[in-house]
C-alpha cells in the first residue's frame, strides 16, 4: 500500500470512529484519561528508553542544545504529563451543552447544541510531550485526531502512543479515535492536509515555518498559533509603580513564551521619569534593551532598535522599546506591528483605557496587568492547544471549548413550510 | 500601478477602515442602512439602465435564459433588495455584546466580547442583488467588505456599489469599508484570495466549481456554503399522513434551493404502505422519480437510481428513494452521500429520534419537520450570508452574529504572575 493509500485508510478510520466518540459518555472519557495518565507513569522507564534512542540520533547530527532539551522525556516530564491528563478529566466535558434553545411562532424547537469537531489532525515539532497533551484534549472533547509529529522524536512519540492507547479499552471507546502517522517521509503531511473529506481541522503546533507551510498547503481549514509579539504601553496617566512592577514581570518572568512582552511602548511626557530606573531594573535581570532614538536620549549606551526589531517575536531576554507621542501612536504602533496575541495598557485614565480595549485588534487586550496571563489556567479554562492568533472559530485560548462546534437539533410535530 | 498593487492597496485601504468602522454606532449604522435603502429604490432607473447593458452582452454572448434571470434586475427586484437593507437595519446589532464575564481569585475581569470579523472578501457569481446584501450585512456586523462579482454582472454591482457608497456620509462611516474590484481580470480573484494579511475572511457565493476553487487557492480562511443533498427518512414509527406531508413539502414547495430534499430514505416496514401514495402525489407534481431496486418493485414504471444520484443534488423536481433496512441504514447512507446541510426524521419514536439528532453528523437535523426551515429568517435570526456546511467557526445559517468575533477584554489592578 503507498503511503497516499495508507494514509487515506487512517483518516477514514478516524472519521468512523469520531462519529462513535462523538456518541461515549462523559464518565467512560474520564475513565480512560485517568487510566492513561496512571498508565504513563507506569510505563516511564519505557518511555525514556525509547527516548534514549531519539536522543542519541539527535546528539549524533549534532542539533542545538535547546532542540536536545526539547526532545528529552524525564521522569519528571513524564508526571507532568500524566498530571495534565487527569487534569483534562476533572474538567467539564463541552459536549451535549446547550448553548441556546428557543420555540418559533410556528411551534418549532429549536436548540443549538454543543458537538465535537470531528477529526483533527496536528502536526508538530520535536516535543514529545505534545502528544499526550493532544490525545487527552482531542478525547475529552469528543474528536478524534491524527497526530504527525517531527520525524526527530518519533520513537518517543511512538512509544507514548502506544501506552496510551493501550488505555482505550478501558472505556468502550473505538480504537480508531487516534492515529499517529509513522511515516517520516516528509510528503506525508502533504497528503496529510489534502485529506478535507475526512479531516475536520488541521492545528500546526512549532515554529513560523511549520506554521506557514501549513497554511499554505492545507485544503483542510486551519488554525494558526502564531508568534506573540505582546506589547505594554504606559500610558500619560499611568501609575508609575505599578507600570515597573507589571512591565519587568511581562519580560522577566518568562521570557521563552509567547504571552511575553517583545515591546515597551512609553508615552513621552512619562518616558524620562520611568524609563532610567526601569532600563536599569531590566539590565540588572539580564536583559538586551534596543530603543529608538528618543529612548537612547533618555538613557545612554543603548542598541539603537532597527525596523525588524519591531516585528520580531525574540522568546529571550530581549526588549525593544518605544517613545509615543500619544495613545493613538501607540494603538497605531501594536495594530501594525503586533501579532493580535495580547497587549496591555497601563493607565489609571478610564477613557483611555477603553480606547485601549476597543481600538487594539487583539485577542486579549489588557488594562493595567501582565500579559503573561494570556493561558488557558490563567482565564480558568483549564488545558489548551494553544493560543490562536487568528479570528476565525477562536481567538486566544483554545481549550475544550473551542475544540467543539455546535448544531442545530429542532423538534416539530410536523410543521412544513407555506409561502 | 498593476493590478497587484492595485488589490493589495485597496485590501489595505478597507482594513485600515474597518478598524474604524468596528466603532461606529449603531444608530449611525442603522441610519446609513435605512438612507441604502431608499437610495436603492430612488435610483432604480439608473440601475435598471445600467443592467441593460449586461444583459444585452448576456444576450449576444448566449447565455442560458436562468442565467439571464439570475442577472436581471426588475423593479420589483429592487424593491426587495432595499427591503432588505431596511430589515437588516431592524435586526440587534452583535458588536459590543458581552457573551461572557468573570472574575479570577486574583481579581482580573475577564470579558468575552463580541467583535467585527475584520475585513470580509466575498467572491461571487451573476446575481447582481448579492452585492446589497452583502454590503448590508457587513455593515452592520462593523466589518469592511471586498465585493468580487461575475464580469457578466459589472454593471449592474458597479451602479449598486456607486449609489450605496454614496449613502456612507450619512452616518460618520469611513469610505473604505467597501469596495468592488472591478478589474475582469480572472488574476484579480488569485490575488485577492492571497491577501491574508488584510482580508480575516473569504466567502465563495455561487456553485461547486467557484467555491471548490476558491477553496483551493485561498491563502484566506473561507467559509463554504457548499451544497444541500437533504434528505427525510421516514421511520418504521412514523405518522404517515404527517410523513406524506413534509415529505411533498421539502421536494415540492421550492425544489431550486439548497434546503430542499433531494432523497427520500423510508424503512423497509412502511414502504409499502407509504410510498405508492406518496410517489402518485409526487408524480401529479411533475416530479421525477428516481428509485432503489425495493422502490421500483413496490411502484413500477420507476427510473433506477445509480450511485451519482445518491449525491447529486438536483434543485429540481427530481427526487432519489431509497428503502433502508432500518435506522443506521438510513444514518449511515445520510453521512455517507449528505452534504452536512439539513436532514429530518419522521417518527413517533422518542428513542428513534434521539439516535437520529445525535448521530447524523449534519449542521440542522429534525424530527417531524420539513428541511425547508434552515434558513435564518426561519430561525427568527433574521437575514443571512447563506447556510455554511462547514464546520469551523459557524455551522447553519450565517447570520449577524456568525459575522463577528470575540476578544477577551481583561481589567487588572496591577496583577503580575508569579509562580
Amino acid at each position: 500500500m503507498g503511503l497516499q493509500d495508507e494514509i487515506i485508510t487512517i483518516c477514514r478510520q478516524a472519521k468512523t470512529a469520531s462519529r462513535k466518540l462523538a456518541l461515549v459518555s462523559t464518565e467512560d472519557k474520564n475513565r480512560v484519561l485517568e487510566y492513561m495518565s496512571g498508565a504513563l507513569v507506569k510505563n516511564s522507564l519505557y518511555l525514556i528508553k525509547e527516548n534514549q534512542i531519539d536522543l542519541a540520533t539527535a546528539k549524533n547530527k549534532k542539533y542545538a542544545s535547546a532542540s536536545i532539551d526539547r526532545l528529552a522525556l524525564t521522569e519528571e516530564r513524564i508526571q507532568k504529563m500524566a498530571k495534565s491528563l487527569s487534569e483534562v478529566a476533572r474538567l467539564n466535558d463541552p459536549v451535549e451543552e446547550v448553548i441556546k434553545s428557543w420555540t418559533r411562532p410556528n411551534g418549532l424547537i429549536i436548540s443549538k447544541v454543543r458537538v465535537p469537531i470531528g477529526v483533527i489532525g496536528i502536526i508538530y515539532e520535536s516535543r514529545p510531550d505534545v502528544t499526550s497533551d493532544c490525545i487527552g484534549l482531542c478525547l475529552k472533547s469528543g474528536n478524534a485526531v491524527i497526530l504527525k509529529g517531527g520525524s526527530e522524536a518519533i520513537n518517543s512519540n511512538l512509544a507514548i502512543y502506544k501506552v496510551l492507547h493501550d488505555c482505550l479499552r478501558q472505556g468502550q471507546i473505538p480504537a480508531g479515535v487516534f492515529h499517529l502517522i509513522t511515516s517520516v517521509d516528509r510528503k506525508s503531511v502533504g497528503i496529510l492536509l489534502r485529506q478535507d473529506k475526512f479531516i475536520d481541522l488541521i492545528i500546526p503546533r512549532g515554529g513560523e515555518g511549520l506554521i506557514k507551510e501549513v497554511a499554505r498547503k492545507s485544503l483542510v481549514p486551519v488554525i494558526k498559533h502564531y508568534k506573540g509579539i505582546c506589547h505594554i504601553y504606559v500610558d500619560s496617566e499611568a501609575d508609575l509603580n505599578m507600570a515597573h512592577r507589571v512591565c519587568f514581570n511581562a519580560k522577566v518572568q518568562r521570557p521563552g513564551v509567547c504571552n511575553a512582552m517583545e515591546t515597551l511602548l512609553v508615552h513621552r511626557d512619562v518616558a524620562i521619569r520611568f524609563l532610567p530606573a526601569m532600563i536599569r531594573d531590566y539590565q540588572k535581570a539580564g536583559v538586551e534593551i534596543r530603543g529608538c532614538p528618543r529612548t537612547r536620549k533618555i538613557v545612554k549606551g543603548i542598541k539603537p532598535a532597527t525596523e525588524k526589531d519591531w516585528s520580531t517575536e525574540y522568546l529571550d531576554l530581549v526588549l525593544s522599546i518605544r517613545v509615543v507621542e500619544n495613545l493613538d501612536e501607540a494603538i497605531e504602533h501594536i495594530n501594525k506591528y503586533g501579532s493580535q496575541h495580547s497587549d496591555s495598557i497601563i493607565t489609571d485614565d478610564e477613557k483611555n483605557a477603553q480606547r485601549f480595549l476597543k481600538e487594539v485588534d487583539s485577542a486579549c487586550v489588557y488594562v493595567n496587568a501582565s500579559t503573561r496571563f494570556t493561558d488557558g489556567y490563567q482565564f480558568g479554562l483549564g488545558a489548551e492547544m494553544g493560543i490562536s492568533t487568528d479570528k476565525l472559530h477562536c481567538r486566544g485560548p483554545m481549550a475544550l471549548e473551542e475544540l467543539t462546534t455546535y448544531k442545530y437539533e429542532i423538534k416539530g410535530q410536523g410543521q412544513i413550510r407555506e409561502e
